[in-house]
C-alpha cells in the first residue's frame, strides 16, 4: 500500500486505528476452545467485528510462534483472511527482525513474498545493512523501532551522544538516510507523550505506528496534540483494550464498541486538521 | 546446559566451535531437492558429518521462516533430532527477539518450553524489561547482541555517550545487572578483533558467541589471542563456509572436512590455556 492510498483509507473512513492481533490461547473466550483453530476463529469475529473502525491490523508473531506449526498456520489463515475480505486494511506483521544483511534478505523475503504482508517491524540495533534489504520492495513499508513504550526503553535509547543527541533521535536521523517517508514508519510509544515533539522535528513528515494506548497507559489525546502532522501521519495501535475488553461469548461486539469508541475520539482529532 | 556442562563439553571434545544451520533451499545441493524435507534431509546430514567437531548448532530462524510452515517442520524436525541423537550439544536459536514484557515471555515460551531449546539470540535495543523474561528458565541462556560482524554495527554501537561509553559498552555493563555468566552470553563478531580487549574488561567471565569467523572475514587467531578467557568463554560460529564448502554430492565429507580443520586450531587454542 502506498502512502497515498493509506492517508486516503485514514481521511475516507476517518480513523487512524491500528487493532493489535496480539491473540494468546490463554486469553480468549472459553466456548472458542473446543474448535479446530480456535486462533483463527478469534481472529475472524475481532476482525469482522472492528473492520470499519480500523485502517490496520497488527498481529504479534511471537503469540502465533509460540504455539509452533499450529500457530503459524492461525497466522496465515488470518493473512489470507484479510487479504480476501479487507484488502483496503493495511497490515503489519510486529516481529522487530533484524539480522546481517543476508538474513534480513531472507525475511523480508518471508513477510513480503511468501505472506505478502505490507509492513514489518524492525530493530535498529545492527543498523544499515539489517535494515536496507527490508526496503528493496515496492509499496512495502520498514515500520523501525525508535522510542518504544515500554519501561525498559530508558535503558538505551535515551541515551545522549557527546553531542547530545539521544540513541532514538540517532536511529530518525540516520535511518533517513535509507529509507523515506514513503517506505519508512517508525514506533513510538504513547507512553512518552511530549517526546513526540522532538520526534516530529526530526520526522515531521514520516508516519508513526503509535502502540500504548490502553493497556499500557498513553493518552490518545496528547499523542494527536504532539504527533499528528498535516497529512495525520499517525497510526495509534491498541490490542488488549479491544480484542480482551470482554472474555465472554459477546468478546466481539465489545471489542466492536472499544473500537467505535477510539474512531469517535479519533474523528474529532482528523477534523481539527481538515 | 549449564556453564559447567558446556565448559566440560569444549575441554573434552577439544573445540569450541558452533555450526550454523543457516539452511537456504536456494543454496543445497541439487540432488536433495527431490525429497520430502530437502532441508531437514540438509541438516541431518550435515550434522552427522559434524558433530564430533563442535560443541553446539546454531539454526538461523530466517531461513526456516523464509518458507513458512514448511520451514518451521523442518527446524522442529531438525530441533527433534539433534536432541535425541545428540543429546550433549547445545542449541542455539538466532532468533534475535527482543519485543515488550509480555512479547518477550511468549517468545521466552516458544523457544525454551515448545522447543526446549538451549538458549536464544536476544536484541537489546528494547532494554531490561524486554530481556528479562528469558532469564526465568533454569539451564536456559539469553544470548544477547552487544557488538555484532556487520557492517551496520559501526551506526548505532560503538556510538559513545557523554561519558565516553560506547553503546555495545553499555549493553554488556548494564544487562549484568539483568543476568550473570551462568545464564547470559553476548554476541561480538568476530570481524572486531581488537574490541574483544575491550570486551573482556567489562565481561571476563561470560561466554561470547562469536559470528564472522570466514566468510564475514574474521580471524580464529585473533579472537582467541584478545577473547579467550581460562574457561575458554568463545563459542566460534561458522555457517556457510562449513556447511556450503561444497555443492556437490560430497557437501557432507566436506563440510566435516572443515569443521575438523576449525577444530584443529581450536585444539591448539585451547592447549594453550590448560
Amino acid at each position: 500500500m502506498t502512502r497515498e492510498e493509506l492517508i486516503k483509507q485514514i481521511f475516507t473512513k476517518k480513523t487512524f486505528l491500528c487493532v493489535g492481533l496480539d491473540t494468546d490461547i490463554k486469553k480468549i473466550p472459553q466456548h472458542l476452545l473446543g474448535g479446530e483453530d480456535p486462533i483463527f476463529a478469534f481472529n475472524k469475529q475481532i476482525i469482522d467485528a472492528t473492520a470499519k473502525y480500523c485502517v490496520a491490523y497488527k498481529p504479534n508473531l511471537a503469540f502465533y510462534e509460540s504455539m509452533g506449526v499450529k500457530g503459524l498456520v492461525s497466522f496465515e489463515k488470518t493473512i489470507n483472511y484479510l487479504k480476501g475480505a479487507y484488502p483496503d486494511h493495511f497490515i503489519i506483521a510486529d516481529a522487530k527482525r533484524g539480522d546481517i544483511g543476508n538474513t534480513s534478505t531472507m525475511y523480508a523475503r518471508t513477510f513480503f513474498e511468501e505472506y505478502n504482508i505490507d509492513s514489518l517491524t524492525v530493530a535498529p540495533y545492527m543498523g544499515e545493512d539489517s535494515v536496507v534489504p527490508f526496503l528493496q520492495y515496492e509499496g512495502k513499508w520498514v515500520i523501525l523501532l525508535a522510542l518504544t513504550s515500554n519501561k525498559g526503553s530508558h535503558d538505551f535509547q535515551l541515551t545522549a551522544d557527546q553531542s547530545g543527541e539521544r540513541l532514538f533521535e540517532k536511529v530518525l536521523r540516520t535511518s533517513q538516510k535509507w529509507g523515506d517517508k514513503n517506505n519508512m514508519m517508525y514506533v513510538v510509544g504513547a507512553t512518552q507523550g511530549k517526546m513526540f515533539e522532538d520526534i516530529r522535528r526530526i520526522a515531521p513528515d514520516h508516519f508513526l505506528l503509535v502502540p500504548g494506548v490502553g493497556a499500557q497507559g498513553g493518552s490518545l489525546e496528547e499523542v494527536c496534540k504532539y504527533g499528528m502532522n498535516k497529512d495525520c501521519g499517525l497510526l495509534v495501535n491498541s490490542s488488549r483494550g479491544i480484542i480482551y475488553a470482554s472474555s465472554g461469548t459477546d468478546f466481539a461486539q465489545v471489542a466492536a464498541a472499544k473500537a467505535a469508541e477510539l474512531q469517535q475520539q479519533m474523528q474529532e482529532e482528523l477534523e481539527k486538521i481538515r
